[in-house]
């Protein structure tokens, strides 16, 4: 890649490739992850859970789990703070248990058969309850209710612009279709574990947490603590995908039973509770109906929607409506119905709702497109937004004038010339002979990359060397690569000579966390003004020894003060610091630009072509390009290492990672990876995703980058869908596609063709 | 104590009374001191030490420990890096060994019996060479060399001011005498320790030390890493006395058997150790010859100093001349021979040189008064520097022309009162029947303040409490208490909701650590500059939410922002803080104000009263007044502490704790507190101490304060001996005062007397 430039001259160390800082730390096993920490004494924890999807406790007894030799701490629903747990409508353990795999109660004992034998010996006597497992269902009257307010979570969430009764009616074609994605995996490869410890009336815990800040307030709220009396650490996360953005039980479950046990705890989940316990991505049922002019004009779009919220989750669940944001629509109303049933919480999962959503809007468009005659590309490129149209949130540009910029049409023409559109079967599920058809497909996203509150520290040492502090954390997107390339490239300090503390909630100052594509956006912006703040120091104690040369005219590169215009005279920043005596401390504590202009789009369009076999129904993919406006690349290695991992994420939601439920019981039957049935290596292999990295350049992150790693994983359902019915003519409107649908889909088609075979 | 005010109006935190924040902790048990951090895994270090004085290795195998099960590393002077320890003319571990006690080998192991064992299999084979113990003994030619450039450390010391032989010919009363201190005990309730951790290439010790970054100076050096590669915490410090202040051996010795183990290591001091392998308070020998004229106007003073440096330390040892810039002299000239002996290390121990130069000084002040025929107090009176005199080091103000207070002249004055001048002896040893005999004395104490280099964090959490990060310790001093309120009292955030990180260098700044008095006053003035910084940014985003009231207008009291003119118009501090949404972040890094000025001098003199037992030779303390200049007081009750503990420090050097070696052997006779004899609760009782503070106001230190933790343990050698030369006539000019040097001197002083009896 061409070395990029800025006005203020060329860069030195973003847009370059290069391999994760903490690389090797990770593969060796050097990284100390929340489950690798030992403390001493330290008890290990186990949680008891409910057997029902709905039931009341009528007596719960722990003395004989109590009175085991090695049981330190046992606790239920009456130890629990009546606090409710940030964005649910939960305590930490309830009476009332509302799924099944629901903790009733937990155990803290000196190692884990001790802990695994005690919850043996909980005496729980249950009140089975109905219960409901299907959100439409939970809205009928007669429904068995979970809250005493109704299943329905507060009110239907509703955005309407332009008249949509209007709309329609000035339509020439439009049409209506249901789509269908299911409650789904999420999680990670480490699962949730958390080490609680109290000192007198401050606790500290290390947890597994995208957000520690927000683990801080929970705990904060929970136990009636000061801020200062709260500390979260969380150096190495395995993976997040924003099950781990919010607060959850296990952390209070820890503390609870570090204090009466008064000493440290560990709870560790297993595979199986991670499935059953976290926040998977949500059900969702979208009823589409869209409508155009015969010209191909979109002009009307309305979305309904059921989202099967679980149990108890309630903040960041839901659809973004980034999709619907897409297309130049004058008249819109989306509809959300987030409803509580009887299934574990579910809660935001890279996109939270928009692969959801981009697999329902991006479908219907083709079907729309095919319903008028059009080529789907040729379409999307007629009514896709550009720069200068207005955003989803307001105008089109800061309130200085400048554009926010948008090359998602750049995307879809750079994307189809790679893929080789003209490839595509002209006529959907012609022209091939044989049981193997290929056909191609594409579509797109778009979603805002939240920046927020961001605040990180830089420090010089004495010796030139550098340390970036922030209490995000790195799961597994390089943040600690390309927040740490941003300090470098503002001070002119080799990358190499960096060290990074990521996630500590004492040593770094309030940060919004690691999701929502905002740590690049949100903490790179507070980065580099902290970056900037000791650029500023250095530069005036560097002055008296370039002859008092104003601060303003020098610039540090490769550890060297120098003056701009006669890079001669110069002196090493070690000498500085040693002269100055003093570490620098660079501040950067930053806010949202603008109210509702801070959100820049990150977009994106996604091309596959498959291979169907008609006798199997079993498909692969056989190439793909991802090509996104990412605004402007930090690390390219990583900005592509997102891409193909959040593409595969998106895929493999077409092939499986369904979590089904017994109807009869309410319990989960896909709780193990034999049953979920996750791809493997085998099942996609990496090298076919290409990501292709359009030339853009943001306004408001740092050095013109924007968040990016939502969008990768939105498009995949709906691209696959559409390039399989250009192969075999068959529409999929239900995630995922297996065998048996796509057979099934394949029978109703050709009933007529089958019989005269 | 009435309110304190500044010109910015009254004072609401500094100048109470008040317990140690961090008491609470200490006394339960609950504070983590080094040695009592477990990690995972970690190993137990000991080490195997000379029996030789002084002897070269001829050849060492450690084959067989190495052998031993439970074994993981051995090291020797093989493995040591050829890095001098930071000042000190040795490597960790070598070959030429020069103490009986010096480290030579030493193992880590799974267990202190495998770890004792094991150093039984080190075989070692010497070959011993002559040494020498006293300073003048090993300046003579054909002495015993440890070093091929000779014993003397570097050149002479030498300070002049005007012209020594013409100000003795000026003078009308000269007076010649010897005074020595031996080497002696300077330990603290903690012996060293510390653990030692590396993660691929990065050092982490907790260490037990005053200075968090000269050990992180010392690591860095020895084992080659950037700075950001180390990282020193010392959380807590169970006593440092200046023994803790310089780097050591033992972080080495961790360093590197952790390294060679690949698993954290733990190296803890025995008693024993401690007392061997510490720096020690110095020997000294001063030979003082002071001149004034008819009327008691002091002219001339003369010091040659002998001191013992013992076998390695090289700096931060020494006389500080503090004691010889008491008095407005016109003539002075003092030597300091620093002198290498195969005794162990010494070093700076609390006041360094002062307590025996003082010793020397203060006594030969008396013994001069006495030939003049004047009261020691008028004489101190007439000679004593008074504010505007020149301090020590150059002028006698600030560039600004703010001149240095002092109050010694005021001391003196409100001592005497306190102590009842008037009822001494008239004429010492006269007037008192029977074997009890009382006296008074008096000495004075002077010494710089030292500022240096500070650096702090103060953090404001969302919700209004706050935080002060430092990484110099707090060694038993009061310095989490006062740095806090310091903070609280710039901020207007109570005490209570203050939380503190202390000894941390990666979470805090550069800064000089806590020695020499200057943590108040360095580090505090970073606290001060932090948190003003931190102030500023809150009363900006306070602004708009009091109609934009500019923030110069706006004071926060109580955790309440409001309108200086106005009180009515205020906002909580949480509210400013929750809509801000950011933390706060004040960086404090101060420097010098100007060179050699930031020496502000901390003054003070103490009066005793004692009963001397004519026929036992014992003495004992009735009545000590400890009148001090500290500048204002940030904590009274935390001032007392430090006044009752560094004076009954001082006093103890006036029974016991001298350190004794063998002259056949060089072996210490002393090392274990059987043998040392340091006083306890009921050899002294601290009640008898009365600590006075003298009202005045610095013009360096934040809030006029000024760093006091030295001076208190100066003036007691010299006070007790003038006052027992003031009780029963006879001059004792060696301490320890033990009995028999009492009767022996009484003995000699009276034979005459004696015989007629």
């Amino acid at each position: 890649m061409a070395q990029q430039s800025l006005p203020g001259g060329p860069l030195h160390v973003i847009g370059k490739r290069g391999p994760n800082i903490d690389a090797v730390e990770r593969v060796t096993g050097r990284a100390k992850y929340t489950g690798d920490i030992e403390l001493p004494n330290m008890l290990v924890a186990r949680v008891l859970r409910s057997p029902h999807a709905h039931a009341r406790i009528v007596k719960i007894d722990s003395s004989r789990a109590e009175a085991m030799p090695g049981v330190r701490a046992v606790i239920t629903y009456k130890d629990s703070p009546k606090v409710m747990i940030w964005g649910h409508r939960q305590y930490a353990l309830n009476e009332h248990v509302r799924f099944s795999g629901e903790a009733v109660a937990a155990v803290a004992a000196v190692d884990d058969e001790t802990a695994d034998k005690a919850l043996t010996r909980i005496d729980v006597q249950y009140e089975p309850l109905s219960f409901v497992l299907d959100p439409e269902e939970a809205l009928k009257p007669g429904a068995p209710q979970l809250f005493s307010d109704g299943n329905l979570e507060g009110q239907p969430r509703i955005l309407t612009r332009g008249n949509i009764e209007q709309g329609f009616a000035e339509c020439d074609k439009v049409i209506e279709r249901v789509y269908r994605c299911p409650t789904m995996w999420s999680g990670s490869m480490e699962p949730r574990a958390c080490i609680a410890q109290w000192e007198g009336d401050k606790l500290t815990v290390w947890a597994s947490t995208q957000s520690p800040f927000r683990v801080h307030g929970s705990l904060a709220a929970q136990f009636n603590l000061p801020d200062g009396n709260v500390r979260i650490i969380a150096s190495y996360v395995g993976g997040g995908f924003g099950t781990k953005s919010a607060p959850h039980t296990d952390e209070i479950l820890a503390s609870l039973l570090a204090r009466k046990a008064r000493l440290p705890v560990k709870l560790q989940y297993t595979r199986e509770e991670e499935i059953l316990d976290s926040n998977t991505r949500f059900e969702t049922k979208m009823y589409v109906k869209v409508g155009a002019k015969r010209d191909g004009t979109l002009h009307a779009l309305h979305v309904k929607a059921y989202i099967n919220q679980g149990a108890y989750h309630t903040r960041l669940g839901g659809l973004g409506n980034q999709a619907t944001h897409v297309y130049r629509t004058p008249h819109v109303r989306t509809e959300q119905y987030r409803v509580h049933t009887n299934i574990p919480n579910t809660g935001p999962t890279r996109g939270v709702g928009d692969p959801q959503e981009t697999f329902g809007i991006e479908s219907a468009m083709d079907e729309l497109a095919h319903e008028l005659g059009m080529d789907p590309m040729e379409f999307r490129l007629q009514n896709v937004k550009r720069s200068g149209d207005p955003i989803a949130r307001g105008g089109s540009g800061t309130e200085d004038g400048r554009v926010m910029s948008q090359v998602l049409d750049k995307c879809l023409e750079e994307g189809a010339r790679r893929i080789g559109w003209n490839r595509r079967n002209p006529v959907p599920g012609d022209g091939q002979s044989g049981p193997l058809a290929r056909g191609i497909g594409v579509a797109c996203t778009e979603r805002g990359g939240g920046g927020g509150i961001g605040g990180a520290t830089v420090k010089v040492n004495l010796d030139g060397s550098a340390h970036v502090y922030y209490s995000s954390t790195d799961i597994g997107t390089g943040s600690r690569t390309t927040l740490a390339m941003i300090a470098s490239e503002v001070l002119g300090i080799p990358l190499s000579t960096f060290r990074t503390t990521a996630g500590d909630t004492e040593v770094a100052p309030y940060d919004g966390g690691s999701q929502g594509n905002r740590t690049l956006q949100g903490t790179g912006r507070a980065v580099e003004a902290a970056a900037r703040d000791a650029l500023q120091q250095i530069l005036a104690s560097a002055s008296p020894m370039l002859n008092n040369a104003p601060p303003a005219d020098l610039e540090i590169r490769d550890s060297v003060v120098r003056v701009k215009a006669d890079p001669s005279r110069n002196v090493k920043l070690a000498e500085v610091m040693q002269r100055r005596g003093r570490s620098v401390v660079g501040d950067g504590q930053t806010t949202q630009p603008q109210v509702g202009m801070d959100v820049e789009r990150t977009t994106g369009a996604h091309f596959v072509e498959v291979e169907v076999d008609r006798e199997t129904g079993k498909f692969r993919i056989l190439k793909y390009i991802a090509a996104h406006d990412l605004g402007r690349p930090i690390n390219v290695t990583v900005v592509e290492n997102q891409i193909e991992g959040g593409t595969i994420q998106g895929l493999a939601l077409t092939q499986a990672e369904e979590l089904r439920f017994d109807p009869r019981t309410g319990g989960c039957l896909t709780a193990s990876f034999i049953d979920l049935k996750p791809p493997t290596a085998l099942d996609f292999d990496p090298r076919v995703v290409e990501p292709v990295i359009i030339p853009n350049e943001g306004i408001l992150g740092p050095y013109g980058a924007k968040g990016l790693g939502e969008n990768p994983c939105h498009p995949g359902m709906a691209a696959v869908a559409n390039a399989i019915y250009n192969a075999i003519g068959v529409r999929l409107r239900e995630v995922p596609f297996t065998r048996a649908r796509i057979l099934h889909a394949l029978g109703e088609q050709r009933p007529a063709a089958s019989r005269t075979a």
